[in-house]
């Protein structure tokens, strides 16, 4: 009988612990093949330090439990990259850990750059013989992971957008007699799934946001201000969604226009966002009312909108992943496969996860507009599924309740 | 029979249209005494110029419910402060309007300035012997009205403060084994209620956030730079709650070091970013990992941490508003009495409105421990029951539905 080892990596989701969660709990209930259940601390980097935990004991304090509606990452991240070279010393390290603890499965909840550990220690594992088998489950509210149809903690990500832009819109008209700008930014540096997604918050056609910009094609400030302004004509208030990571023809970030926005007292720069740029350019070319609203870590670790589809996967994901890791497959990530969108039937499935590591897969350029400024209704088909049914979290003193390790 | 008027003013809440509701569902039920409820568009501002709209429709079109859980302000908002002189011509052409309208009865949903306006015209009423009932009806995140144990909207507001608060405390912690240090401004400009409320916020003694910091004391950068260092000791990720309007001891707010400032329609200084500048003090001095993040609108506009005491209050409040206008009173603002904390007991009872308008109440002082970064037991008992009990919202293809005008 082997134990097994699961990490988390990278930057946290509302739900890469519903995908610990489900690794966890799928475990346990194979107590005729596993025995004990670690998790590494701050993943990679922290086993490296022996820092583990046992996890069996969650199950019996409810600790687990709450581990499902719990943001962030229970057992820690990681920003670690191993090294290109297999023949690099910590490798026969790493191995003589799992060896010693008797992990026969390891598991590594993450995103493109965690796929790249799950590649490489698969590889190494093979180079050696070692019968260790070697699981990604995917996470990311980026989305941009390839061979999956989407990736647990995009869809709570999406919904929280989609929530939060809808109220902005309302908040911006309660001033409905005067004209005003706002400019909300999403996260999503290269890909602009997020972004897209506060198109959902539409309740009619031509309500706000009436203008969407992602980061897979160029934005031009020109264009931008000729279109702001043509929709003040018929929108008093309007929202404008970029992604952080828009840029110009050139490649520059428009974030980096604004590098000479503000100064403080020390003479220094102060850094400002895409949303910030903006706001002063409409300021300044149109002056209106403007204001930016940078959505920030909220976006990946808010729990108040969960979506129950996105949780039910990564917790689904999580199980996969031990089944089929049972079942003798290593080098794999688990997958999502839509079978159809309505009704909406999802499977998972398993890839090659060296065809998947440091790729990056972006909105479909035939699904944003031509203009570049929105984003088509097959974006809207693809995404509306994702985002349905709520789930209650447990309360406590009015807050929600989480899990944490003391 | 007569008919009645409500409007909102002022900065939207998440239960504004709570109080509305209350307002015109109780106005519904008094047939025998009322027959027509208006809204005005845009308060007092809109309804000079005729903007008013008939709301007895929406009890059957089910847009009422949706009212309840609705943020933002349904009738639109204003500014508009009305002339101190009572001898001015807008005075006469406003009741000409109310009696054009057969409105007997006058109800303003607004904090602090709405309440001038609720002052004026009852004094103004009185003054022609009018027999029009002026109600003001409290609403402010900043919960910082006179003569009333509290105001609804903050603890829908402080809610969702400890909440996101909790949340992004647990975002910072994931990369536990290195140091870093999140500011997280908060609104309120005079009065630190809603940064205090972020203590709730704490699963233990010692959690974050580990320093709050309200503007009724005054702030020093070298005393918050050296608390910073001595929390980094202890704790590997510390959470800085400030509110937007910390000042120095000369009154200097500590965003004024940061940029630029602008002055609103109401001479109030308009601020940018006391969290920002915080940050780049602390990378600046510190060396560390910094990050700040804006709280911004989704702090009073967001449905999704809504309190049910807040909102039944809201709620209970526009209702005892219209009888006790039934019942002879004016010139009054509704308000709320503390009966006792454990069990929680709170009264409407009504104050005289003259005693409140332009008034600001702060966050009593000896409630905030003595070096000025934290607040005392006396708050959190203050503040825990008010946030008390989840709200079901009606959601839609996934995201809340809301009732808005078309």
């Amino acid at each position: 009988m082997k134990n097994i080892i699961v990490g988390q990596s990278g930057g946290p989701t509302a739900v890469i612990n519903g995908s610990l969660y489900g690794v966890v709990s799928e475990s346990l209930k194979k107590s005729e093949s596993i025995s004990s259940v670690y998790g590494m601390i701050n993943g990679i980097e922290g086993f490296l330090h022996g820092e583990m935990i046992e996890m069996n004991p969650l199950a019996s304090t409810g600790e687990l439990e709450l581990l499902k509606t719990t943001p962030g990452a229970y057992l820690g991240s990681c920003r670690f990259k191993l090294p290109e070279d297999l023949s690099d010393p910590i490798y026969p390290t790493l191995f003589e850990k799992f060896n010693e603890n008797n992990i026969g499965y390891f598991f590594y909840i993450g995103g493109n750059d965690s796929m790249d550990t799950v590649s490489k220690l698969s590889r190494y594992a093979k180079s050696i013989e070692s019968d260790i088998r070697v699981i990604g489950i995917p996470k990311t509210i980026d989305n941009d992971l390839v061979a999956t149809d989407h990736t647990p903690g995009f869809a709570s990500a999406a919904k929280y957008v989609a929530t939060t832009v809808r109220e902005i819109s309302i908040d911006a008209s309660v001033y409905d007699n005067k004209k005003s700008v706002t400019i909300v930014e999403i996260m999503g540096r290269h890909a602009g799934w997020l972004t897209a997604a506060s198109a959902l918050a539409r309740k009619f056609e031509q309500d706000n946001p009436v203008l969407i910009y992602l980061p897979e094609v160029a934005f031009n400030q020109e264009t931008f201000i000729e279109k702001v302004k043509n929709a003040l004509e018929t929108t008093s208030n309007i929202i404008v969604c970029v992604s952080e990571g828009i840029h110009d023809e050139n490649g520059t970030f428009i974030c980096e226009y604004g590098s000479d926005v503000g100064v403080d007292t020390f003479g220094h720069k102060m850094l400002t966002g895409s949303g910030k740029y903006l706001e002063n350019l409409v300021k300044e070319r149109l002056g209106v009312k403007v204001r930016s609203v940078e959505l920030n870590v909220s976006q990946r670790c808010s729990s108040s909108c969960l979506s129950k589809t996105d949780l039910d996967e990564a917790i689904a994901g999580g199980a996969f992943g031990v089944n089929v890791a049972l079942a003798g497959e290593t080098g794999k990530m688990v997958a999502f496969k839509r079978i159809s969108s309505a009704p909406y039937v999802m499977e998972c499935t398993t890839e090659d996860v060296n065809a998947i590591c440091n790729k990056e897969k972006g909105v479909p350029i035939n699904w944003i507009t031509k203009d570049g400024a929105d984003v088509s209704n097959d974006f809207i088909e693809y995404a509306e599924p994702l985002i349905l049914g709520e789930v209650e979290i447990p309360m406590k003193k009015g807050l929600p309740e989480f899990a944490f390790r003391k």
